[in-house]
């Protein structure tokens, strides 16, 4: 199988096996020409460095989960070792052999829109890492709602950190969400990709939410907000169960 | 005057605003696809903390200095320090601007191919910092060469830095060097263009070469190599004089 298009999967392995000595940077850009990097590093981070937020939201796992986008397995491979029965998913091919590599004993490839009922019941969903933006548009994001609440238990719980997209004053984003809304798009839906060496993902949108948008994400969705854990900065994690539980 | 081309400028320009606390990276895309990023501190370094072969080759300028692709100004600082009369040009609007708040008394903003012998007459020419390669080509490299015999005294040097593309073991850079060589071109011509934040310059040719390409480059220009200082890695400066001389 090709996997031009894994940058994101190459930047974590070759960071796995030259021991964070990479020489190459992980470049980010997005739809209006804006690049930036990102350090691959925070993806092996332990749970003692982890921000506080992340830490506090662990409280809410239990049972079967499932961690949606687990890219190098940090949240994983800390509630594996909770004694928690974990399954990491990651559409990256990469991403889930470097998971294994780390010891991840249940690891698959699988992008968010093919998780189904076949995988079993889950008690948590993970979408740690800002991966509420794997839900890409409000339309997805609701149909897959709609679809998690049919592959977990009643009690489940969804655990999700996103960005609070309106908490910058830089222009550059400003303007973008300007953009977005005049496209009839929300302001946090960001199109973009990852470019590494000479790989590049596909153009993938990914959708940053405030508080009363996520609110908003969930109307008819059967889940509720039962928990928020803010951070120092716009991140911040929702915590998710379904109505009336 | 648009400089939405600025990226160069533009990142300098950032570094020594916010004190070197820029959070933005400065991107260089090459033809072929492959990313990566370049830290603008190196452009500020002070004479103490540059690389031994660049502080050894200074020992060559002289008299009026000419510094093409002055950046930062970084080298035109220094020598204007010892008390030479230098002249910084650039390309780039910004990067003149960041030379002059930082104190370089003459620069002006000129492409490698706009100089001309009304700038008067230098006894030497510096081109540091890889910026051989605005060269760009083997043809365009011994056109320059020429005028810059008509722009110098009859005793005038060149101390110009490049990188001997040929010492890699990459493989990523190895077929970029054939792909070149199959298509006429010579192995270090790089196509490149750098971006920063929504800045991208034009895509531009960049050209390195190993010591024998750069007499090869030579012929029939008028100059020849008087010195070569050698460096811990690939990067080299030839200091270059008029033949006879």
């Amino acid at each position: 199988m090709s996997n031009d298009w894994d940058a994101f999967g190459h930047a974590l392995y070759d960071y796995l096996q030259e021991g964070g000595k990479n020489p190459w940077a992980t470049v980010i850009e997005r739809g209006d020409g804006l690049v930036d990097v990102e350090d691959p590093r925070s993806y092996f981070a332990e749970y003692a460095d982890w921000p506080a937020h992340q830490r506090q939201a662990m409280a809410f796992a239990r049972g079967r989960v499932l961690d949606v986008g687990c890219g190098a397995g940090r949240h994983s491979l800390y509630l594996q070792s909770q004694g928690l029965d974990v399954l990491g998913v990651d559409h990256s091919p990469l991403a889930v052999e470097v998971c294994r590599l780390r010891g991840l004993r249940s690891a698959r490839v699988m992008s968010i829109t093919q998780l189904n009922s076949r995988l079993g019941v889950f008690d948590t969903i993970v979408m740690l890492g800002n991966n509420l933006g794997l839900f890409a548009n409000p339309r997805r994001g609701r149909w897959l709602l709609r679809r998690f609440a049919a592959m977990t238990s009643p009690d489940a719980r969804i655990i999700a950190e996103t960005l609070d997209p309106h908490q910058t004053q830089q222009p550059l984003h400003l303007e973008y969400h300007q953009r977005n809304r005049d496209r009839g798009r929300w302001p946090g839906q960001i199109t973009m990709r990852v470019r590494y060496r000479k790989y590049a993902t596909p153009w993938f949108d990914y959708l940053f939410v405030s508080k009363d948008e996520l609110r908003q994400l969930l109307e008819g969705t059967g889940w509720t907000v039962v928990a928020l854990v803010d951070s120092e900065d716009p991140r911040y994690i929702a915590v998710l169960a379904k109505q009336g539980r």
